[in-house]
């Protein structure tokens, strides 16, 4: 084992403004799409890029605890489609009155208008029983492989490709229909597909379900509670 | 609740060559810095460019379950560094023989070196008992909260700040030594400095600890286990 690897070590500062600005726009204008998806298939390079980004992601003990299975089949997105279907009129039984009402009318999916669906897994045995930096929080892998999923996210945005992330099925459903072993945890489907226009705002605070906090309300000083003196820009 | 906000549909299409480049150099170059912090401290207004990213991230039913403690004191950042010396040698117990030794050769940590530390924290009260989309997966609400520390993560390379997550504390100490409430889960402890250089592959790779996995092991078509005919480029 090399201790210090210093032909490794490159300059690494700042972007240019434009660049820097690049991200920031990725990451501000990004959506949880429903509704917005284009029927075009999307290029296999494309597909390669934006899986190349995920895998580009951290990991615990550089477990790299994911996988991706690329669904573009009719037949099975129909498939995943019923089982979210059974899953949502469970969901909407938490609700009551007009708030259920109001969760029937939402577009909760794409799942079926998508041109490709992409599940994202994470497997726990990936690194062995013993991973570094998982001892003492046993959710570190599948939380590596929530970072992967916003790389594809934010890389998605940058290639006119909206996403959506759908969580409501029952994992075993899923398991079935894709061949996924019992161990290996589904963290989510994804539904992808080329945008060319987008909310300018979260869909559900356009839409009257949940509004955005403010920033300075979640932000704290030192310890719980304490204001922190920042220059949040409310424009942003 | 309209059902149709279609003035708020804006274009969004994909970005320019150089923009999209912008955001896969973020993404490829992110590491997790463990040693390179310089000590300079980061301006207010740099710092609140980074929470308003991660508090762009998408979260489940809209709930924002994030908060976020910024520590810049030194005493508090030397408890916090003791704290995670006694977990991490409880860490170093689960290997043994050469793989303790390269483990207790890697720096962990820059808790005591970055001149700041953000604490991320994730309230599965913060929307209410029933959240639209986390009913049929209760773990929805922190993958929310990794969505933020991953944008905010892409946004600090791209500003030329390196960050480092650290996983090797028992929650409880941290709560105590921050004030966070007992039903608030800690996520993740962030270091947070400015860097002039970054290694050009994950250190652990470098130092020999795991190395990356090829992608085409990673990436399905269809269902589990069959490859999926992808052009990955092997060079990024």
């Amino acid at each position: 084992m090399q201790d210090e690897p210093n032909e490794h070590l490159v300059r690494a500062g700042a972007f240019s403004v434009e660049e820097r600005e690049a991200v920031y726009r990725a990451i501000r204008t990004r959506r949880d799409v429903r509704d917005q998806f284009l029927p075009d298939p999307l290029p296999e390079d494309l597909i390669a890029r934006l899986l190349q980004a995920a895998h580009s992601a951290p990991s615990v003990g550089f477990m790299q605890p994911w996988n991706f299975l690329v669904v573009r089949d009719q037949a099975r997105r129909e498939a995943v489609w019923q089982a979210f279907c059974r899953a949502n009129d469970e969901a909407a039984e938490m609700f009551s009155g007009e708030r259920r009402d109001s969760y029937m009318r939402l577009k909760l999916e794409g799942i079926r208008k998508a041109p490709l669906g992409i599940c994202v897994t994470c497997d726990p045995t990936r690194g062995g029983p013993v991973v570094l930096g998982r001892t003492h929080n046993p959710r570190m892998d599948s939380y590596s492989t929530v970072c992967a999923v916003q790389n594809l996210w934010l890389a998605a945005r940058a290639e006119g490709v909206g996403v959506g992330w759908v969580s409501i099925f029952h994992q075993d459903d899923i398991r079935a229909l894709l061949g996924i072993p019992e161990h290996v945890e589904v963290i989510g489907w994804f539904c992808v597909g080329y945008v060319d226009r987008l909310y300018d705002q979260p869909e559900l605070a356009l839409k009257g379900w949940r509004q955005r906090l403010p920033i300075e309300d979640l932000v704290f000083g030192e310890v719980w509670g304490a204001p922190l003196s920042a220059a949040f820009d409310r424009e942003t």
